[in-house]
This record gives structure tokens, sequence and C-alpha cells, in this order.
């Protein structure tokens, strides 16, 4: 069994982002050479997700929507957690909504997908840098 | 290391559609000859998802409600995603709170579950041929 | 390859609770050995989640705030499903809005995780014993 390991970093320079990575995780998984295995893909923060959609700009901008209506940012006193001092209460639900991580296969040593699956680095509290890793195993 | 892979078609009647695809994944796992592993199932679709749950009739119309009330069909003008012809919206976001993939533990040759959980294939966006992949790493 | 596998008891006193289980999943991680690899962690059962996030009392309350108002528990009545003699009816919800599973990242014999994250054993129909399986597989 190989393992592979990488590190990206994002800082999205709105509060709120959705970033096609697909790419990125598709270079890993070739410096990998792996074949068959899993490719797990998950951001390293709490207030961001991964997960597999539509790379197209008026569903990105539903999902916002979406998330902005079921959990506002503001007003921040609603949250329990900014009592902390912190103003990302509604981040990280939004993120248990949207998901934490993505799981894909390999096979032929490509991410295993049907035409329209794309990974996304969804930020919900960004303007600093933050991590997403992957990680693969296989052979 | 072994890894196995076999695909599902499925075609609902209607656009909204749960099928309990455990019988199917188990032959995958018997046909794998794998016996201790980790077996990732999801669409290769991004309207659809894979989840795990009971099968109890009454509980598949409560989240057909939930996700209807929570993210309705209708009005198709409601989403931008809409706005590029399709009329799926909809689909895309409940396939999130539905999530997309379930991982799930190979133990002694079979999937590794307590007593009421069972795969699901949920459609969201049917009517047509549409895919589940099944990926399977062990030994 | 190598796998482990390791069964979690809990039996929360409230019908709701959130137990962080991140030190206990560390140990088996030890205890298996494996040092690349990938753990998952689900509940057996599908009245909760295993999700990773912070460790935060105010989060905590937040969370369950949150899935109260989305999917309140009462009336009793709402639910198809607590037509068959149960009340969980919206514990089979929030545990799809919260998701099944985490897996996790293996490096270098440790959960290869953030600063922040913690991995959350979440009840949503608890009194009584129910169980989390950990399914480690690697080298």
């Amino acid at each position: 069994m190989k393992s592979y390991r990488e590190e990206l970093w994002f800082e999205t320079k709105t509060r709120r982002g959705y970033i096609n990575i697909t790419d990125r995780v598709e270079t890993a998984v070739k410096k990998s050479g792996i074949r068959e295995g899993l490719c797990l893909v998950n951001p390293m923060h709490i207030t961001a997700s991964v997960y597999v959609n539509d790379d197209e700009q008026g569903l990105i901008r539903d999902y916002d929507a979406f998330l902005e209506r079921l959990v506002p940012h503001e007003p921040i006193s609603n949250y329990r957690h900014n009592e902390t001092g912190e103003d990302n209460g509604d981040a990280h639900i939004k993120r248990q909504v949207m998901g934490r991580e993505a799981v894909v296969a390999i096979t032929a040593g490509k991410l295993d997908f049907g035409p329209w699956e794309q990974i996304f680095y969804a930020e919900f509290d960004g303007r600093r840098r933050k991590r997403v890793l992957i990680k693969i195993i296989g052979e």
C-alpha cells in the first residue's frame, strides 16, 4: 500500500467564497503514483467545507443564498459561540450543512468522476490563510 | 491491497425517489473478495445522494417533505441555476443537505452495519438513467 | 495492509447530547499500529451523527438550537415515521443534516488534524446504549 499527503492553502478576499480545486486534487493524484485507491479531501479548519458539485456560477449563488437564509451571519448575537468574541458562529453551522469532506475513488490513476462532478472548497469565514488536506491511499 | 469497482444504474419514474441499494452493495462486496477494508458508495451525478438510514416508508415521506419544505422545487425562477435552462436548482441543494456519499467498513467480508443501517440512493432529478459508483479497497 | 476495528459504547442521560470522542479515537489509532491510512468513524445507529468541529459549549448549544428549530421534536404527530409507534422521526432527520460519518487521515501514526478539529458523537435519540464503529485501514 502507498500513501500520499499534500496540503493546499487558500485565502479568500471575502468572508464567503467557493473555489474549484479539482485540478489541484487531480495533480496530487498524479504525483502520488497511486492507480487504484481512495482520495480524502477535507479542510483542516472547522468553518469551511469540501464538497462535490457543479461548477456553475448561478448554482454557487444559490448555495450561498440558501445557506445565508438558513443560517444568517447577522445578528452576531444570535449565536452563543460568538459570546467568546468570535463572529463566525454561522460559519460553523453552514459547514455542517454543506459537509466536511469528500472521499473520491481513484481508478486507473484518475479521480473516478461522472461528467459534472467537481471538487469545491467552500469558505465561510475567510480573509485569512487556511488549509485543505489531501490524503490518498492505494496502490 | 485489492480494489474492486462496480457501477449500478437507476432510472426513477418520478422526479424524486428513494431506493434501498443495500443488497446490491452487499453483492459487490462478495464479488470483490475483500474481507477487511472500506467501501465507498456515491452517485456519479450531482443531483442525487447516497445515504445510510432506515428502510421505513413513513421516514422516507418525512425526508421528502422536509427537503421539499426547505428547498421547494417551484417556483423554478427561485434558483439562479435555472437561468441556464435547467429546472433542477433545488435538486443540487437537496443533495447537499442529504450528503453525497457513504463510506462503510467491511469486516469479515461483510458490510459492518448496525441492525437498522441500510444504504439508499436518493434521486432528486430523475426520469433518466443515472449511475452509482461502488469502490472497495482492502484485503 | 493492516486493519483495525473497535466499538465505543455510549448512553446519554438526555434525549440529545454531544460527546467529544477524539481521545478515544486517537487511542484506537495508537492500538492499531497503523502509521499511514484512513480512519472511518460512524454511529452504528441511524438517529446519531459523528462529525468534526469545535469543542466549545456555546457552539454546541447553537447546533442544538439550530437543529431543533429546523426539525422540532414536537409535535410527535408531525412525522409519518412516528405512526409506527416511534417518537424519533426528528432524530432521523437531524442526523442527516449533521452527517453520518467522519473519515480522518492518519499520518505518522496520528489523526491528521488542524488545530481545532475534534470528533464528536451527536446523539439525537438517547437514553439507551448505542455504539460507534471505528475502522482503520493502512500500513
